[in-house]
């Protein structure tokens, strides 16, 4: 890979809109942009400072493309730590072709996806676990997820990898020392000292470890099921639940946001509801889910809701049927979270409810059309995510790639420790330490391929 | 309206990119930014200077929405006149909304569409039809269209408008000199001067008035018609006129353009083809439309290719058929630009072909199917639109509002001219000339009212 040619890209959504950016990094970047910009106050571009802005035209031989402002940016003091400059032209698809192209036959060439922030990850702007945060940060679309790329972004996860990094270095340089005086058998390295960071390495990372269950959740938003007979009002409180949020989501015009069908953001948490396609096309009328179909749902499912027509429990047999299906779906998913919902309670007295509470354990009546209890089921939805580490600002690890690096680490941590009780000789002990100190590079950027990175890259957008 | 509260909107087109603008304008743009803005050196937006780069955090309350640049513009050197501020922040919708809701709770409102624009306008930045451009810019979508609102933009038409409202104007000041002195019948206003200069108007606005026809084309694409007989290549055809450019359009990653589907740009002009949905669903095989539903598509058209199968012509009396069909189309559109096309082409010897030339006028042989002829055949559409008013850079009328106007002042000044020639009052002729001014004015928002602006600025996006 040549790293110091100028790389152009529409850094802005395609599309038609009011402005659009184009962004060009590269030793040469404001050179080029020289050429073919015309200020009109007659400045040269090479000429100016760093951070400033510049009225004029884009002229492609005589003719005048576009009125732009161009921003400039010296390396290292930009987001590469290249020359970059940044031209905001009118938003006309037309226009960021022509000026693209413009710039493509100036020298420039197209910015592979994520290209600028490799090259701020090359250039040492960023390591790479931020860096892999600048992609979540852009995907983040609820606050959870979004509060936890921001806090990587800015280091969080780096911070606490690379101390972890350099206090098992000092201790590796301790052993190599005592290999260079085998003969003499003695010991730089404090062995409780040792044991004692090993103990806490451990710690940590069994820690990061664990948060990766919330972190992925987080991430990716939380997998419901609404499971229930034909006709209990399912696409009814799918509506209920989602509707309000949608309410908000429209009320900033010109933000419209692509939302994922059928997702709920709950205190700053994405719950997805699956397999909704049937409920909404049926509107519950046709629908008829046997038990296989019923079980392969819940499987995909973090939380199930399970929705009972409370108004029909007195009149037939159909109190006991819910009963069996409850225990069938409990003994089949012991650990999953179940919320027991009787829907329609606005049809109930408070004698037939105070029975219904008692015949089947921690049920929540709701009635989904007159919106009664909906709001309290979202708080229970919500109480089965354990949002404590996101409460404290702990890291939390939601990259599948960080999650393998810091199991392979602790296994080699715990190789290490395994080592220090049964008296391995330092070499050999020196060798799980180089392992589990790669592994810590790997999620930094300390340790890296071409391959890694362009696996990490590619999945970024252009313009990024 | 108030016209100095602060006004914010996202200025890139919604959706996730790498980047996003939020563009604030109003007297307290910075001061507001400057409250929920950290920069990294800690620096205080108020106290910097008009056009430069700042980078920081976005925080709200404790918690940090996003590293952003923001650029500082102080009013009357931005966009609108005002104190303005950008926020170019992570391309995350859920990033936009909540830097957009915050700063909606700190004092901005939703921008109205084209407020900015408006705003630079009231301001005195633009005149009213180099608002206008603005719109005709971001819209523009082919290199023509491009040009005229890039030149209208820049002041072009406002300034040959405004050439003429000024030596009107001399005149009309001339004339309401001597309804002051009226007792006396003195001439102020040399009567042959004044002739040759409503001659001039008349010439200028004549030609205005008449380059809207192009104009108009330009600006929304030129219409075209493909007719024929069922199975002569209609949809081998199209494609083969769309291909090349399909390719050159997406070759640019990145900056995929909202296509108008089955548009073709041929040397900056745009043709629209019309109802080729029945084209391209039936491939040419089940098609068959009757003659009235070809006319009807004919009407629509101010270009129409007529095709047939050159292979068959000598085989039945498939060309008899054509040669009535091409009568009948000539007949009842005498004035529409006719191009007969002969496809298959590789199918015939060359005294086939030479036979058909004889028979059939202007035949324009091809094979769309081996793209033979078929860059002809686009050269051929081009030479139907005459783009020497482009090729000169003249003055081209895009926008229905300026036509009107220019009617009705044309009408005026005829007025005025009939009143000289016979002799008609100074007062009564004055009162010609205001209109005619008036018009004139409404052009460039000299003259103005509430409803015009609301119903130009309507049409903008939301940001610009």
């Amino acid at each position: 890979m040549l790293h110091n040619d100028s790389i152009v890209a529409l850094a802005t959504p395609s599309g038609a809109g009011a402005i659009a950016i184009i962004r060009i990094s590269g030793e040469e970047a404001i050179t080029i942009g020289n050429t073919v910009f015309k200020s009109i106050k007659n400045k040269d571009l090479t000429q100016q400072k760093s951070h400033t802005l510049h009225l004029g035209h884009i002229i492609d031989h005589q003719k005048t493309l576009d009125e732009v402002l161009v921003s400039i940016f010296k390396g290292p003091h930009s987001y590469t730590g290249e020359n970059t400059i940044e031209i905001s032209c009118h938003g006309s698809t037309y226009i960021q072709q022509q000026i693209i192209q413009l710039l493509l036959r100036k020298g420039c060439r197209m910015a592979n996806p994520g290209e600028f922030t490799l090259r701020a990850f090359l250039n040492g702007k960023l390591d790479l676990s931020q860096a892999e945060a600048v992609a979540d940060l852009i995907s983040s679309d609820n606050e959870a997820s979004h509060q936890i790329a921001m806090q990587q972004m800015r280091g969080g996860f780096s911070n606490e990898i690379a101390k972890l990094r350099e206090e098992l270095l000092n201790f590796a340089s301790l052993i190599e020392l005592e290999l260079d005086f085998a003969e003499e058998d003695v010991s730089f390295a404090d062995r409780t000292q040792f044991r004692e960071l090993l103990n806490r390495i451990e710690f940590v990372l069994k820690r990061l470890i664990d948060s990766f269950a919330v972190g992925n959740v987080i991430k990716n938003g939380i997998p419901v099921a609404i499971v229930g007979e034909p006709n209990v009002g399912k696409s009814t409180l799918l509506n209920a639940l989602l509707n309000e949020e949608r309410a908000i989501v429209s009320h900033i015009a010109g933000t419209t946001r692509d939302t994922i069908e059928d997702e709920l953001v709950i205190g700053g948490i994405g719950f997805r509801f699956i397999d909704t396609a049937g409920i909404r096309e049926t509107d519950d009328h046709i629908e008829s889910i046997g038990i296989r179909k019923t079980f392969e749902k819940i499987e995909q499912a973090q939380v199930v809701i399970y929705l009972l027509d409370s108004s029909l429990q007195s009149a037939d047999g159909s109190l006991q049927m819910n009963q069996i299906e409850i225990e069938k779906i409990k003994n089949q998913f012991p650990l999953k979270p179940l919320l027991v919902v009787g829907n329609k309670s606005d049809l109930l007295s408070e004698k037939e409810a105070e029975h219904l509470k008692f015949e089947i354990l921690n049920l929540n009546l709701i009635s989904a059309k007159e919106n009664i209890g909906v709001e309290a089921l979202k708080e229970q939805l919500l109480s089965f995510v354990n949002t404590g580490a996101l409460r404290n600002n702990e890291t939390i690890v939601t990259n599948t790639r960080h999650y393998d690096s810091l199991l392979k680490a602790l296994d080699e941590i715990q190789k290490v420790k395994y080592g220090l009780e049964t008296n391995l000789s330092s070499d050999l002990m020196a060798i799980d330490i180089k392992e589990a100190l790669y592994h810590f590079g790997m999620i930094t950027g300390q340790v890296t391929n071409d391959e890694l990175l362009g696996n990490i890259f590619a999945n970024f957008c252009i313009g990024k």
